[in-house]
């Protein structure tokens, strides 16, 4: 039997097994882990790598965007914890043919992603690589552990909420597979593709409401991370499609192309803007707040339902049924 | 310009640049980087890559024993750093064609590294590869401040001491190659290249004497690290080819293959024994403290010279010029 078989929630749950989570702190499966610092401080830590021919192709990122987008990812995991990142350490295998013009872009992209979110790049490690780059970079973030947010605390009866649009980093790749011209529309989405802008600031205000019972960051797609979310909390869901944000690029590209963009949204994958549960009698309270403070909208898409693991979308009220994939890593 | 004709030093000096030491903690160049955490302790992290086809070959070593290595390279850089390891965050980057059987070898031989040194494998990143298996370790250990070595320590007059054997690993590979039988001498020489046995309790040990002035690992052989540390610390070296610690297995395998062993010590590399540099009046004081505690001797090789990054070699006192080339990465 290969990888392939077992996909990647059969590695997770494998390691899940044979790491236990320790009783302080929580372990495998959420964005980030947990380690107790001092009294009522912990530290997030997270770890993402960009895979050439996998999540990225060489050709076709600018190299400073890949740099941008490493850090980016990261960033995003510490938020959806509610932490504040601040030190990074990183690993890039590189094969020797690789030109130095395009390493030295890759590291201002990384040192722009740094500079953007102040954190401090302390270590890391360079080695050789056969063919393909291999990108990896770890995340130390602070939080107050009374703050933290994990995946597992959604209620029943729990408003569903984004902190952003979906569907743009689909429809950007999309429009490269598809080589379309350069409108600025379609510039707008190839740019959420490349240079994800995720929710550090929102998440950390977020995470300070007791209210706020569960988060994660959106990038495998809607689906599937909700399912993850919906799984570690022992509940279903039921998301109204005609709520779903998705930005007014994306509507007219996908209105021009004839691409359906809920599909695009729900299914497409490295959104990397916030979801979390919320309980319902806070939700206009804290959906003016973040207006008043952001100066965006607040996203509610659905609730939190009592069917265990079960995920259902609606049309205006009607259950309908969804057939794309989510992105697979194996 | 590609990043062969830049190699690894280029490399590194580049992010040194663009990524400045801050003033508080050490950065790129050590072992490891320390972030301070409470007042007088601190935290050390450092990260290790194993890249398929540069660090390993599938076929060749067995997956647990890789899984094994994963973690004693980087438990090696923390005890360089005279830190004691505690927590680790996991990536692995596999093509969906690998066996799971292969995988669960892997996952239990880091499993066996974790036991073997206290670690928490707190968490980490499934992700797709094209075709090469990608494995990173992100390792976080502890330390007091004023306990902690680096590469720039080191004094004129200091003795350079070794706290293990080298040239095994080097002599495992090369038995490999030529595909030498299976004596005891090649397994154990094997086994060195395959399962390294870092040195965590030494490196605390040596890290709490203040006569030890600076500590690295070694990983890429002799020649090339120790030259690292006079460098970092400004100063030359004198090695005495005589007082190489070379083991009994090794030296029965030269002789026998008619190898040269004081070349694969010199030059091979993962050993990842630590090189130390020590005050001289200190010396046997430690050297008896070292053997009483850890039952085996401290080796003394050298000293640490004025001439500014010169390192020479010596055979009875007489100089002698080496030819060989250690391991670059690019």
């Amino acid at each position: 039997m290969t990888l392939h078989e077992w996909g990647e929630e059969g590695l997770v749950k494998y390691l899940q097994a044979v790491f236990p989570q320790p009783l302080k702190g929580y372990g495998i499966g959420d964005d980030g882990a947990i380690i107790p610092r001092d009294e009522g401080e912990v530290w997030v830590v997270t770890t993402d790598a960009l895979v050439e021919g996998v999540h990225f192709l060489k050709e076709e990122i600018p190299p400073s965007d890949l740099g941008f987008k490493t850090v980016a990812v990261n960033v995003s995991d510490i938020a959806a914890m509610g932490g504040q990142p601040h030190t990074g350490f990183l690993t890039g295998a590189f094969p020797s043919t690789v030109q130095i013009s395009w390493l030295m872009d890759l590291i201002q992209g990384i040192k722009e992603g740094c500079e953007k979110w102040n954190l401090q790049l302390l270590g890391g490690d360079t080695v050789g690589s056969k063919r393909d780059i291999f990108i990896n970079l770890t995340l130390i973030g602070s939080a107050q552990a009374s703050r933290v947010k994990y995946r597992k605390g959604a209620q029943i009866g729990d408003i569903i909420g984004l902190t952003g649009y979906i569907g743009d980093s689909a429809g950007g790749l999309k429009a490269l597979q598809h080589k379309l011209g350069d409108s600025l529309d379609v510039q707008s989405l190839i740019k959420a593709h490349f240079r994800p802008q995720p929710n550090p600031q929102e998440g950390v205000w977020l995470a300070s409401h007791e209210a706020v019972h569960a988060m994660m960051d959106l990038s495998d797609g809607l689906d599937k991370d909700l399912k993850r979310l919906l799984k570690a909390s022992g509940v279903g869901g039921s998301i109204e499609l005609t709520n779903l944000p998705l930005s007014p690029s994306l509507r007219r590209v996908c209105a021009k192309q004839k691409w359906k963009g809920t599909e695009l949204g729900v299914m497409g994958g490295e959104d990397y803007c916030l979801l979390f549960t919320l309980a319902p009698e806070s939700c206009e309270a804290i959906q003016k707040g973040f207006e008043e403070i952001f100066g965006k909208p607040l996203y509610l898409i659905g609730q939190v339902t009592e069917q265990r693991e079960a995920l259902a979308y609606q049309q205006q009220g009607k259950t309908v049924q969804l057939t794309l994939e989510g992105f697979e890593h194996f």
